[in-house]
């Protein structure tokens, strides 16, 4: 009888190998196979042991028929052949990862699973402004919201996030861009509130475009933006950072 | 002349070292002085170099005295020596850190700073629970809040807040969460809303003691919680992390 390995879900960060944790960088060392998601940098990737099986799990990597479902059978087939399985997910697992429906699969399998959390892509997007998400006087409250959700574009407070001072890293938003800023402005937002796209947060492409919520959607057609991106809501680069920066853009 | 070093703002993650990001982990091992705060924990204060000296910025290290602006005071005359100085906070830099007012001052003075984000409390808590922030079908939304502000307890969307799926990470919420409880309830949250205290979330002391809102202010009292502390609201610690968790005590 095998001893069976808990399934390690773990989080690859925002893209900069420099950026994984410790644990992160000793689980892919360690791992007999690591199954990564699409948005997972290749230089990560590159940081996994000789002797370790890599398969994407991404929806592109195996043509567009791969479903959740199929994952998780791949998940749990890896794991009850007693490999050490490492479940790599971009950015932290728990945030936008869709962790919860493989953690049940595992579990009715009969599996254990361990989670090692990773840096969200929010935290490196906002190190690069030179800004910090929560600030004394402007907000106690940050939040970390999706531009879509199963039924489409996501319904969110659009009341609360148009007041002043409102600042929320946008995940999954290009495409919902237009929605998003005609729900703000409809609920009274400030027209010249500052809105900065961060693609390709903490790796080398990394850019960030300044925009305001009235300019959003022509930023971002004229940016061309094919990374992923997060549109950090109530924020602007930092001048300071601004003068350091060569792919800060200002535009249009 | 000396060639004056950028100031670096390091994110010391949860506690447990080996969350820290590889980046911080390096920063760490060159730094000239490493000025830190209360919550940074001794076994990462124990990964810096031999040459790096170590200064408390925390208010109980130097009397009740140390202010903000003599906080500020220290980064910059370090840095005007040409040491090399990291500016080591607990968790992320850019969450509840008071990072606005540090990068004021050192750029009034003229220096310059990188920002090297860390894993803020809450990824580490979550991850100990066995749950995620965000779920399809729950909630496409998680709040990063506190409990305090300047002005004393800090107010929030409590009606937005109080609804069926709503998961918020409360950051320093121990002396405020009666306050929190009253505010959820008035506004119609449901009593039996799982709230988990997660505390010294990743450190050996890790405790994590399951409650609800119509519980909470009792539980707390009851657990005697003496070290950092998150409450995760609308979020109870998932069956198979509870087994296999040794520290998870349910309360009253
Ligand atoms: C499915 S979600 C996964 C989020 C991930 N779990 C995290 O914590 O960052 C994918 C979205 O994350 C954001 N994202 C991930 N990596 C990014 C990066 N390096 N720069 C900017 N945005 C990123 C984008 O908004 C992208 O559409
Ligand atoms: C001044 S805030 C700093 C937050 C930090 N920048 C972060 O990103 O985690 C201090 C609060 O963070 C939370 N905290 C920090 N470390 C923690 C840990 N290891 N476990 C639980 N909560 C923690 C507690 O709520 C504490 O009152």
């Amino acid at each position: 009888m095998t001893t069976l390995q808990p399934v390690a879900f773990v989080g690859a960060g925002p893209g900069d190998p420099d950026l994984l944790t410790v644990k992160a960088l000793r689980a892919l060392e360690c791992a007999d196979v690591v199954i990564h998601d699409r948005l997972v940098s290749a230089e990560i990737l590159g940081v996994v042991g000789p002797q370790t099986r890599l398969r994407n799990a991404g929806k592109e990597g195996f043509g567009p028929s791969v479903t959740q479902a199929d994952i998780n059978q791949m998940i749990v087939d890896e794991a009850l052949t007693g490999a050490r399985v490492v479940r790599l997910k971009s950015g932290d697992p728990t945030v936008f990862g869709r962790l919860d429906e493989e953690l049940e699969a595992i579990t009715e399998a009969g599996l254990d699973f361990t989670i090692v959390p990773g840096l969200t892509s929010a935290s490196a997007a906002v190190a690069a402004l030179g800004q910090s998400l929560t600030k004394r006087g402007r907000n106690t409250a940050v939040r970390l919201i999706t531009g879509h959700d199963m039924q489409g574009y996501a319904d969110h407070d659009w009341r609360a996030l148009a007041r002043d001072g409102e600042v929320a890293a946008i995940y999954m938003a290009k495409k919902a861009a237009r929605f998003i800023q005609g729900r703000l402005l409809m609920h009274g937002a400030t027209p010249s509130t500052p809105v900065t796209i961060v693609e390709n947060a903490s790796r080398p492409e990394q850019r960030i475009v300044a925009a305001t919520l009235a300019t959003l959607p022509a930023v971002l057609t004229e940016a061309d933006i094919t990374g992923p991106a997060l549109l950090m809501y109530g924020l602007a680069p930092r001048d300071a950072a601004a003068n350091t920066l060569p792919q800060v853009q200002e535009m249009i």
